[in-house]
């Protein structure tokens, strides 16, 4: 029995689960559900266009939804909504508000008798686990969060929102040295600056100011003002030739001692040469664990912290006992 | 309500769980179990030491007993055996025999109605982990899993079996070509030889033949046959004084492709000073789960892989999800 799954909503990452669903024989794509008008939507795979509000019609028929909005907008609204007529998995990735979300899709899927598996991507998700079982293992210790090097699409986004650009792209990237103290045991206390440096790609409207825009950007609150900010501007031609791509990864640390002057480092790293593509890729394996758990009875709504990790593959226990234990 | 632990044997990994549990102030350790005479075993801790013998007369007392007998002779029999009184937890490492490791653990313990969680450590244990995740996110993909540098104890002992042979230290190393090879991506298909080296500390006894034992090392079946070898005489005095600690360690990779030429790498890798105190926490963390998992009425056998990563972890779900998400 192949888990069915449904994508709502086709961005760069509900392609990115299209593409996943083809690397994954044992799942197969129902259907593409879009806000926008689905003719209009093409599918490089012939998978079938659907206007979302028809999802309903395919009750019985799709195993696990997988959401595929952003978490700016779409999700804290559609996870729990969706989940009242199917099992739903998002990777709803605003870390302050995921308590409020799970809340959310806790109580409609309890109520509506289904599963929830939010926040599963690769942060949150691969490197949430990692902090996990990192500080589990070694409870007197630190860890470190590093990302990058690549595009961040918020900190794009807010350039592009200032008067005169056109087109932004920005990436975020590791500071080498701090990469390596950490690396070496030595635990430094590190501020934000001394983490992270923040390099943009700029394309300018016809006749805007390039300094007022640079002053802008690393001044900009939040976003950048606490970091080290290169800017550069380009060509339209540029940005599309050089920074199509959505690149990205990281780094999560745990270092911790298990007795005097006796020390562990753990070190998890990504090189993703598509975000979105990995992140579908994640939220396709969840997907086929949310139908696994669905179909015990388990309700209401769960992060990949709750997730057996057997559930996530397509071998059975047996295998897995046999050949990857 | 701590988690009340019990210690099965007193080598060096008894040792590592006795340390970790104090570092895990939600754990509290009833007694340390030994074949040994008890009198004659000290605790640096001060913790109480009982003959194994009189183990089930602390039913009720003990919530989890951690199994640290080793796996060539001793948890085979003892896991099946201690499963009858208590909730257990081993690091049971050899991997071709963990299917019927598994299948007794699983049927003793549903008998008596206690849950054993098997084969817990870093390979297997963390490193299985790795592999699974790795594997259902990137099904089109490979895993490479490299040990070292560090001290492996089976190697070292079949040194130590050799006539002529006072004691021994053997280290694996992985080649640093390999290493590099993976992680660019290459995807190499790699011989037993090109992935590893072992290097080999011997103290002789007097008069033994350094030539003749050398030779028997190097083309020793299975340990040393299929690996580039180097062996160092050195004294009693240096291994001592150089070679004292069990640091291990190692890396574990999967490269895979989302869609044609889209590539993503992952890496996990461990650099521990302490074989057995690393492996002592982890088999702590996966004692905390286990009481949770059998309080929820869970028997039989389990793997790390069927444990959900927020049961190891002293934190609750409400904290897990506002900080470590």
């Amino acid at each position: 029995m192949k888990t069915r799954i449904g994508i709502y909503g086709y961005g760069n990452l509900g392609k990115g689960v299209e593409k996943a669903v083809q690397k994954n024989p044992d799942t197969t794509l129902v259907g593409i559900f879009t806000r926008r008008a689905p003719e209009r939507v093409v599918s490089p795979f012939g998978t079938k266009v659907y206007a979302a509000d028809r999802a309903e019609q395919f009750i019985g028929e799709i195993d696990v939804m997988i959401l595929c909005g952003g978490s700016a907008t779409d999700l804290m609204e559609q996870t729990p909504a969706v989940i009242k007529s199917f099992n739903v998995v998002d990777s709803f990735d605003t870390h302050a508000r995921i308590p409020q979300h799970f809340a959310d899709v806790d109580k409609a899927g309890k109520e509506a008798g289904h599963l929830g598996v939010i926040s599963c991507g690769w942060d949150p998700g691969m490197f949430s686990l990692m902090r996990v079982y990192g500080s589990s293992i070694l409870p007197d210790g630190q860890d470190y969060t590093f990302w990058g090097k690549g595009v961040s699409q918020g900190h794009s986004d807010a350039i592009r929102r200032i008067e005169g650009v056109l087109d932004a792209r920005q990436y975020t990237i590791p500071v080498p040295a701090a990469l390596e103290a950490v690396r070496a045991g030595k635990n430094p206390a590190l501020t934000t600056r001394e983490k992270h440096t923040r390099e943009c790609f700029v394309v300018l409207k016809e006749g805007a100011d390039a300094a007022r825009i640079e002053k802008e950007i690393k001044e900009m609150p939040n976003y950048f003002s606490d970091y080290d900010t290169t800017v550069h501007f380009i060509s339209k031609e540029e940005l599309a030739r050089d920074h199509a791509g959505l690149p990205h990864g990281g780094f999560v640390f745990r270092s911790g001692e298990t007795s005097d002057g006796t020390r562990h480092m753990i070190e998890y790293s990504l090189k993703l040469d598509s975000n979105p593509e990995f992140t579908g890729s994640v939220l396709v394996a969840v997907a086929r664990a949310t139908a696994h758990l669905a179909a015990k009875g388990e309700t209401g709504c769960k992060t990949i912290l709750d997730i057996p990790p057997a559930c996530l593959s397509a071998l059975s226990g047996e295998e897995l006992r046999s050949h990857m234990l």
